[in-house]
C-alpha cells in the first residue's frame, strides 16, 4: 500500500464550471497506483468541486442559472461585500456544493460513470487560479 | 493494511430515498477489515447519496417536499429537457446533495450515529437501477 | 502505512458555526502520521460539517441568514415537528451541507487554504454536544 499527492493549479475564466477530469485521470495513471481511493480538495471558499454531467453543456448552464437565482449577487440579505456583490454569494454556493470529492480507482481508472465529469466550479465573476490538491492511496 | 471494493446495483422505484445501510454494513463486515475508511460513490448525476434520519419516515417525505419546491419540475428556467420535466431538476438536486460519502469503520461497524442511515436518493420520477461503488481501506 | 481514529465531543451553544480547526489539527499532529488522508464524520442529522472562510465573521452570519431564509423554521410545508419548529429545518440544512469531509495531510499539516476553517454547523436552536469521528490513514 502506498500513497501519492500533488497540486493542480486550475485557471478559471470567471464564474462557471471548468472540467478537470482529463488532468486528474492523467495524474492518477502516472502514479502507478492501480486500485485505491482518490481525493480531490479545493483550497478555497469561493470556488468548489462538483461532479456533473459531461455530455450536454446545457446542464451546466442550467445549473448556473439555478444557483444565480437561488443566491442572487448583491442580495440585500448579505452584509459581507468586501470584494463586491458576488463575494458572499460565492461563499454560499461553495457551502451548497463540495470542497472535497472522493473517487474510487479500479484498474487504473476513476470509477466515474459514463456521463460524470469532475469540475472546478468558479463562483466569482472574475478569473482566478484555483489550487486543487489530489491525494491517492492504494496499491 | 489492505483494501476491498465492490459495486451494489440498487433498484429504485422512482423519486425518493432508498435505504442501503443494511447491504453496505453487510459487505463491510464480510471484507474482514475491522478498522478503516469506507467510501460510497454513486456513478450517476441524476441520483445521489445522502445520510439522513432513519427513524421517522416523515423526515424523508418532508425533505422530498422541500426539494420539490426548491427545484420545481418543469421550471421555465431550465433549457435542458431532453428526458422530460424532471431531467434538469434531477441534476440540480444531485449537485445540492452528495455523489460520494466517507464513513469511518471501527471494530467492524460503520461509525454511523444511532439515527443515521445511508440512502440512495433517486431524483428521476421513473424507476432506475443505480450503481454504487464501495471501497474500503484499512486493517 | 498506518491509521488512527478518535472522537471529538463538540459543545455547541445553539444554532451557528463552531470552529474545530484547532483541535483537529492538534490531534492530527499528535498521531505522528505526516502524510495521508484525514476524514471527519459527524454522527448526527441535525448538525453538519462545513469548510468556510475563517477570517471575517460576517461570512458565517450571512450564511446563517441565507439558510434561515431558504429553510424557514416552522415552515407549513413540514409535517415532522416532533422536536419543534427547528427540527425538520435542521435535517434539511444538514442534507444541503456535509456529514463528512476529507482533507489531505502533507508534512503533518492539513492541506487547508489560508482562509479555510473546519466547522461544526449546529442547526438546532438549543445547545448540544455533537460527536465528530476523526480518521487518519497515511505514513
Amino acid at each position: 500500500m502506498r500513497q501519492s499527492s500533488t497540486q493542480l493549479d486550475i485557471a478559471t475564466p470567471g464564474r462557471g464550471l471548468v472540467e478537470i477530469t482529463g488532468p486528474v485521470a492523467q495524474w492518477t495513471t502516472g502514479t502507478g497506483i492501480a486500485n485505491g481511493l482518490l481525493t480531490l480538495f479545493i483550497r478555497h471558499t469561493s470556488a468548489s468541486l462538483l461532479i456533473q454531467e459531461n455530455a450536454d453543456p446545457e446542464v451546466r448552464r442550467d445549473l448556473e442559472r439555478f444557483l444565480a437565482r437561488l443566491v442572487p449577487d448583491g442580495d440585500a440579505l448579505f452584509e459581507h461585500r468586501n470584494e463586491g456583490p458576488d463575494d458572499m454569494p460565492a461563499h454560499v454556493r461553495s457551502a451548497l456544493t463540495q470542497t472535497q470529492l472522493a473517487v474510487p480507482v479500479n484498474g487504473g481508472r476513476l470509477a466515474l460513470g459514463t456521463w460524470q465529469g469532475l469540475y472546478v466550479y468558479e463562483h466569482r465573476r472574475r478569473a482566478h487560479t484555483r489550487q486543487v490538491v489530489l491525494h491517492l492511496i492504494g496499491a
